[in-house]
């Protein structure tokens, strides 16, 4: 047997775009894979071309049959591969040898079911490198082009819909069920896609190579990106950079949020998914949008392709029950969102549809005027009741949501109208149910899509507001001062050198000696003239509260000789060499904050801005960004902190600088970004004194060669 | 005319099970709504007699028509309204003089629309109680009765079916549009009912009554409330007393929870909504279940209709997709559940029909192992993977997630059949869209049911979770010592007053004395021993803080007499009288809470527990039950503080006695109830001090004739 090679290996634009498909496994069957993959092909199929490939028959659905993948009369760019598992190897070797630009491997039973698929899918993927075939898979559906009807996949929906739904939203899925899912929904509301490709194990083509796809393909206009784990996150976050640069919005759903999550992704695809703050906060900084299911991610898309975009937290509600319309508001306020006050000029407006007693949100649709004479613009009266809401300027989003009653699909059609006029999210709820059949067969011919449960409403929603409090790509400022030139030892660093290497980075801390005796911490405590604290300085000691090492509230000479002894005593008694006392004034904050860095294993350094003090763990409330960090962004995180309100002039306090806050974060993220040593840095607490801000203790930690 | 009068008004059963039902307004024109009314009527009832009544007309839907409501041949029990607005006053009389038992208005613009609408609506109302006629409505969609068939509605739903849905659900609902809601989703997912009642503005007939005729109606399982507002609280919370002692479930959905809904119920009923707090504190005190929608009210409520019941939070999650399981496992951690670790014996056992790489949660279909062999349960596959998992104790509720995939009508039933052996709840949730419609048509013809969305599937867990965290009804226990015999005085108390109120009920406060002058205090101060706080006495000085009236960490003679003369002139400066100073020990608390008392004016006296501290508004940790509280209760308040772990022992701090702290609830509600004029308390802080609770400070107010 001869072995074809191929002169470069496929790109995803060239798979995508494969001009000859064969089947492995192809029978006229319908209730087997081979079959029912083949039959998807047949029926949609425009200008491909189609090799079934079975030894047992000489035609497969009227089509000739070939007995392998070598007597395939053309050359193939795609084999799909339908084959029980134990046939896999021989049957990817045939592929390779026949010079197949990409095997398409749908069976399962490789890294996910245990070791020895794993190693049999390693095998198979060196195979296939060797010869330079690419493999989608394995354990997939297959992929689709909906543009050029080239529907390489397995997909329950396909065999029952006459074509693929073309449109401008490409899905790259980790799940083959996911993509199901999504194509399923995506008729059923009438979304339209370029391409969805579902990637199973990732054993060659991976979630970036296809997503980089999506990014240059032209007839992609929002990307979606359903990820379990990654093989190369710095890839990843270039390519949310990229998106961005060319204006392509991306919606990513990530599995292995929690704990239990992560596990149940390595079970299944194999993969170990890596944390998922660094990765959220990763995707949030380069203005990707976050969604929790595949659903929500769907509707998100719709309204990103049509160009909607949210500015604020007002939403209006429109809707055919004032029950109904209580409910949702009620919702609304839940999730944070807030229920605008109309302006003069709008309720002004809207008299010309709806009667006095009902000029403000939410909008009951059953007390609409009946329109007798034509309304000036020509519209009926849903439409110009939702049109001049939704041109509030206090209005960010609508809502409308409708219970069954007898004109839905009138009422839908007047959404559709006043939603394609804005580019404020308008979206449909539609809680009517079956009966409501004509309403969801408006949405769906139009395109406009709809969602069937208030909350999902709210969830796409609040995917676009979090979005929208991201500041928009800002140029990043290079540190001021050249640090690392302290020339700092590796380790864990005393306070003293650490406080040294925060201030080098323009970084306020409070004031403090460093000094060798009580003696001198006397009068260290005599030049500051007022309460001090004084810590234990040592190289080793970590925890210093914790080991008695640190005394507060010191007044005057005789308390500060007794403290430092205590504190050599209990430095000593805790196995750890004393170098000296740090003494820093006593001071009360207003609140309490911590500031600090991470190295992420996949997505490097990370900034993170907290709630601090006792309630933080409690809380959770804590802010990432990889780092550097511009200032509109460290704004941004500063605004996203739940205990904001504590820093903003909490029970007659003085509000506090938050430019100067978010000065601390640029600093900080450039320390992470220009000291690659560090990898670990807390300031805490970093407390708000008078207004400003500033580190009262620090703990750092460099690794690495220095 | 001569006017017929009822010996007795009729009663819900009454209406319920009516003989006769006019509709006034009918007409063969099915657009309009007295044609709709009536053609429903016609096409479903079984055995009541029905008189059209249209001036107009000789016959309705070849039923012969009167020309008015008194020329009906026999005795009217129900007459339903659907003439305009300006002409109901002259229908209501009439039917009111003919002897009509019930007029159900269904024609909205009264109370809803402003103040004449209100005027006529009140006028209505007068003269059917002159008559002994009871009304239903207005601006509603009257009621029906499932298990006789009597469909007095305008329901969208009702012109498409041939017979109501039979079953055990009932529901009395303020708003049409959400029974209409209730009815199409019951519909299609196969639910049964009792009885559907809408009240619209009640302006007779109110929720209560009707709560009071499902609790009595033998043949209603499980009752369903959407509330807007009440008209009488308190005889509300016996009806949900009454309930639970005929264990019928409760489910309740109210709107007016935020500020906004309050607005849009008022301005869609007429009606002021409450407050939700002292509501949904009286709800779930009386074993009701709480949700944000009747969809969830209805998946609430088939579960309960079933038996089942929740007793812990870990969720077993199954898919048919790893990744839409990995997804639901991580929405379920998000929202507080756990993903439970099986067992030895279960994963032993589910090794029959699971591959050992697949035997923990999310159980994955995916990889069901097929049965050669029969099971020896003689079951498929699916259902005995999940009834396994269900039985096993660490597992108490579990989601079915189904993407789309070929088998999907057979996975329906196994989970149907495993579902009915378990009272643990068990939902179907299906994301297949429409290709998944005979999965559906399984769930709705068995009458199982079906959620479409993983977030409406957590909200019904989360429902069901939450009830089971409140204690079954306990025996409320007299106070132990007679309170307000004290003889106190109305309005604010003194510090010392309050205090001397908290004692006498038995509640631990912090040590102090009261006394006179400055020297009196320098005594107080060195008895104590420790440094003290020394604050104002003035009756009528309510923020001490605010005004410097408090001075911490007195630690010598001199700065006593200090203190006390800076509390001296800075309480006559805010214009005050002083009576004197308290002195109380300094104390340092692990952990500081509120507790206190608020009267509600719907609903009564409440007890509140909350989070004490600058953080306490942050993180709105509040807990309120109506007052008296049992003691199993009060720790099922105190399990539900989302700070509960600062209190377990939180950084080596002394876990606090929470016995003790649940009988310093209950104390406190028997202080709210045994003293009718206390109508406010605070007891702030209450602070954790070396594992046991005491109150540091105590504001009280009395109002109302003593």
């Amino acid at each position: 047997m001869q072995t074809t090679h191929r002169q470069m290996p496929m790109s995803v634009h060239d798979i995508m775009h494969a001009k000859s498909v064969a089947v492995i496994g192809a029978s006229d069957d319908l209730s087997k894979w081979g079959g029912r993959a083949f039959g998807i092909l047949c029926r949609h199929d425009v200008s491909t071309e189609i090799y079934p490939v079975n030894p047992k028959a000489a035609s497969v659905m009227g089509v000739k049959a070939y007995a392998s993948i070598d007597q395939c009369p053309g050359p193939v760019d795609i084999a799909m591969i339908l084959v029980p598992a134990p046939a896999i190897a021989e049957t990817v070797q045939a592929c390779a040898q026949a010079g197949v630009g990409c095997a398409i491997v749908i069976t399962s039973g490789f890294a996910e079911s245990g070791q020895p698929g794993q190693a049999l899918e390693q095998e198979m993927a060196k195979q296939a490198r060797l010869a330079g075939m690419r493999i989608i898979g394995p354990n997939c559906i297959g992929i689709l082009n909906a543009q050029t009807n080239m529907l390489a996949s397995t997909a329950v929906a396909l065999p029952v819909i006459d074509r693929a739904p073309a449109g401008h939203i490409g899905f790259a899925s980790q799940s083959g069920a996911l993509m199901g899912s999504m194509l399923a929904r995506g008729i059923d509301v009438g979304a339209g896609f370029s391409s969805l490709m579902s990637l199973g194990n990732q054993c060659d083509v991976d979630i970036n190579e296809c997503f980089e796809y999506l990014i240059e393909d032209p007839l992609t206009k929002v990307i979606c990106l359903y990820v379990e784990a990654l093989k190369d996150a710095s890839r990843f976050s270039e390519l949310l950079q990229l998106a961005r640069q060319r204006n392509k919005p991306v919606v990513v759903c990530k599995s292995g949020r929690s704990q239990a999550g992560q596990r149940a992704v390595q079970s299944h695809t194999a993969s170990l998914a890596g944390g998922y703050a660094a990765f959220a906060a990763t995707c949030r900084a380069h203005g990707a949008h976050l969604v929790t299911n595949v659903s929500d991610m769907l509707d998100v898309a719709m309204l990103l392709e049509r160009n909607c975009d949210m500015s604020g937290k007002g939403v209006a509600v429109f809707s055919g029950s004032g029950g109904a319309g209580a409910l949702l508001v009620d919702a609304l306020d839940e999730a944070g969102f807030q229920i605008p006050t109309l302006s003069d000029s709008t309720i002004e407006s809207l008299k010309s549809v709806l009667p006095s007693s009902n000029l403000q949100i939410p909008i009951d649709f059953g007390t609409l005027l009946p329109l007798r004479e034509p309304h000036p613009s020509g519209q009926d009266p849903w439409e110009v009741a939702i049109s001049l809401t939704m041109q509030d300027p206090a209005v960010a989003a609508g809502l409308v949501m409708l219970t069954s009653q007898p004109t839905m699909d009138k009422v839908a059609q007047a959404v559709q109208r006043a939603g394609l006029k804005t580019n404020k999210p308008l979206l449909y709820i539609h809680v009517a149910g079956s009966i409501g059949e004509p309403a969801r067969a408006v949405m769906k011919q139009t395109g406009y899509g709809f969602v069937e449960s208030q909350t999902d409403g709210i969830a796409v929603l609040q995917s676009l507001y979090q979005r929208s409090l991201m500041p928009a790509s800002e140029p990043l400022v290079a540190p001021t001062k050249p640090v690392g030139a302290l020339d700092l030892p590796m380790g864990y660093l005393s306070e003293p050198l650490a406080r040294q290497l925060l201030e080098s980075a323009g970084i306020a801390m409070s004031p403090w000696r460093s000094v060798q005796t009580s003696e001198q911490a006397c009068q260290a405590h005599e030049q500051f003239g007022v309460p001090c604290v004084v810590k234990a300085v040592s190289d080793t000691l970590v925890h210093k509260s914790d080991a008695g090492a640190v005394k507060l509230n010191i007044g005057d000479r005789q308390q500060m000789i007794q403290a430092c002894q205590e504190i050599e005593q209990n430095v000593r008694r805790a196995g750890h060499t004393l170098q000296g006392y740090l003494i820093s004034p006593m001071c009360r904050a207003d609140a309490e904050l911590i500031l600090g860095i991470q190295r992420d294993p996949e997505f490097g350094p990370m900034v993170l801005l907290g709630a601090g003090g006792t309630l933080v763990e409690l809380m959770r409330d804590v802010q990432m960004a990889p780092a550097p960090v511009g200032k509109a962004q460290a704004l941004a995180m500063i605004e996203q902190l739940r205990c904001l309100p504590l820093l903003q002039g909490w029970r007659a306090n003085k509000p506090a600088d938050l430019q100067q806050l978010a000065d601390l974060i640029v600093a900080t993220s450039q320390l992470a970004v220009s000291d690659a040593a560090l990898t670990e840095l807390d300031i805490n607490p970093l407390m708000l004194v008078d207004g400003q801000f500033m580190g009262v203790d620090a703990r750092a930690v460099r690794e690495g060669s220095n």
